[in-house]
């Protein structure tokens, strides 16, 4: 396989943001267009919970990225203009140190001798590449979904290192509901009994509890709106099986069937579980004792959050909660409602809403 | 245990509405108050999915029932003024004949070998019950969640049978949301390998995947907002088991793992796939072919539709649907919108709510 990936190792311990250290982490990022003399064109990108560093094609790996129309050439994150880099997650599977990597102490696979992962190891250990590239200051910071809260720890930790900061889909802190909906996501893998406490086999993993937490991870990431207009009460074309009365009757239960499928086997579980952890851990008013604690230690010159309506995992009175946070500390502060009907996945389908919005954003820094 | 159940038992075969039939089945029943001289003062309950036919105490089972500050003496379904009764869902496993049930051609429990289920069958088995105390004709009939599908099943299938409908927090038919939910639910149980497709040992039941679907059911059978205010980010007091880094850590992990522990083992995990599947099944367009031709079947003289604006398994816009539709054969009815913050379950626990939109409604009938 043709990868643009490129390796970068911390030297020496890397300080857990709960407790412990890694020896020497190493964290795959990819890189796309020039950064310019100045060093003050670059674009970080966190990213979701699941992706790769892979935002985008490029020369060094033609596969389509997973927000391939959001970068490139003549795109709305335009690479004739910017440095964009994104940093796969310190705790994640594709090429970055995770729960499924070698612990060069013992010669194993970390498993759950892995330290508590926060999303400030997450931005954290992103910095480290940042600064291994020779950038002071990021000309903006780009957060999806979880990636938003490890952008939101970066800005906050690092208030001089961010200039602009783009939340998608994201939020301060993790309310009950998504918390609920994670640790039961966390419980489906745990319960598998190949997940062995952590100690399976990688050639037989718990395939089925991963089945069943992507299947309520899509019930999450779409919305009841759009199943009802895309679904409706269709049958499943497959025919049903005769031996299982139970078998998918629905086209709904197929297009969950597919999802699982196509997911199981593709993310380390151990990685999943310490990521999804990581994701209800983070909480902006830790900096401070309260929400606005943490807004006040932002040094922004512009932000732009981006919310959709139907988004039921982080729900769009959170990004609002966001917005009007941060633009207490920055006046230059965009609150975009999008009226999109996918849900939370919006911002990796919905194009056609997503693109004018980041498009203007950029545009009007140039 | 002291017990106010009465059984009926079916005289012969009980034809199935999908294929078979069932030999001689029971209904397990409870009523309160006195069925008058005209027999025109009967109040017929269906309940959700898991609850018995113990809607309140009585002489007979001082227990508390599930909607005990809804029915009795003085209360809005008032026991003073009304015979009411409820019979346990065929399919059930509180006294009715269910999967979990001896099947008296074998000698041995129905298992998978019990026929397709369907809310048709639930409300033509209950018919059997109101025909047996010798009623024509039902003052009204009250369906709450699955019951008002099956309260539903029963108007259209038997329209001068029912005079007036009240439907609590359902709906027509089901969505792919909610069909997403409960497959997903049964996928759990039937993942749990002491499920042994479904001959499991009554001793040592699916207990983990009872567990699982028992969570997710109280994800969608509250709400977002609620939780919010009620847990927020609060830590859970018990403390967290050093062993076990994902082991609860917040208030609403330690609420769900409480409900977990309180629901599974009470219910036989057959009957429960075979009740959830009837929920998805249920259609009233299938009656002509429309919703709309479905609602012209109907010949009620009242109607009332309770929804809630947070409920997310029975989604408002639905019960709009409904009482819309009902509207178009039925000039009285009353579409009451609810601002509870509970949810779906706001039924069983906003009383205050609830109370005065049932109490008026009976009320006006005397």
């Amino acid at each position: 396989m043709s990868t643009a990936r490129r390796l970068f190792t911390v030297d020496g311990e890397f300080r857990m943001h709960r407790a412990g250290y890694l020896q020497s982490p190493t964290l795959a990022f990819e890189t796309w267009g020039e950064l310019n003399a100045a060093k003050d064109n670059a674009v970080l990108i966190f990213s979701g919970l699941s992706p790769s560093a892979h935002v985008a094609s490029s020369e060094g790996d033609p596969s389509p990225g997973w927000w391939q129309d959001m970068v490139g050439s003549g795109l709305p994150i335009d690479t004739d203009e910017y440095f964009v880099i994104c940093v796969n997650s310190l705790g994640s599977c594709f090429g970055s140190t995770g729960p499924a990597s070698i612990d060069p102490k013992t010669g194993d696979r970390y498993r759950l001798t892995f330290p508590v992962l926060t999303l400030e190891d997450v931005a954290e250990s992103a910095k480290c590449v940042v600064d291994h590239l020779g950038i002071e200051c990021l000309h903006t910071v780009v957060g999806c979904s979880m990636g938003g809260m490890s952008a939101l720890a970066l800005c906050v930790r690092h208030p001089h290192t961010v200039r602009r900061f783009v939340s998608i889909s994201s939020s301060a802190r993790a309310l009950p509901f998504s918390i609920a909906v994670r640790s039961l996501q966390r419980e489906m893998i745990r319960s598998d009994n190949k997940w062995k406490k952590g100690n399976y086999d990688p050639g037989d993993p718990p395939i089925t509890g991963q089945r069943l937490a992507r299947k309520l991870g899509m019930i999450t990431y779409r919305s009841a709106e759009e199943w009802a207009q895309r679904f409706g009460r269709e049958r499943a074309t497959d025919p049903i099986r005769v031996d299982d009365q139970f078998a998918a009757e629905f086209s709904v239960e197929s297009y969950l069937e597919n999802h699982a499928n196509k997911f199981s086997g593709a993310f380390d579980p151990n990685c999943y579980l310490y990521l999804s952890h990581a994701s209800d851990l983070f909480d902006l008013a830790e900096y401070g004792g309260s929400l606005q604690s943490g807004f006040e230690r932002l040094k922004l010159d512009r932000t732009l959050v981006i919310g959709v309506r139907t988004d039921i995992l982080f729900p769009i009175v959170q990004q609002r909660e966001l917005a009007e946070g941060i633009a207490t500390v920055c006046t230059d502060t965009e609150f975009a409602e999008l009226d999109c009907i996918r849900g939370h996945d919006s911002f990796l389908v919905d194009m056609d809403a997503f693109r004018p919005v980041i498009c203007k954003f950029f545009e009007s820094c140039c």
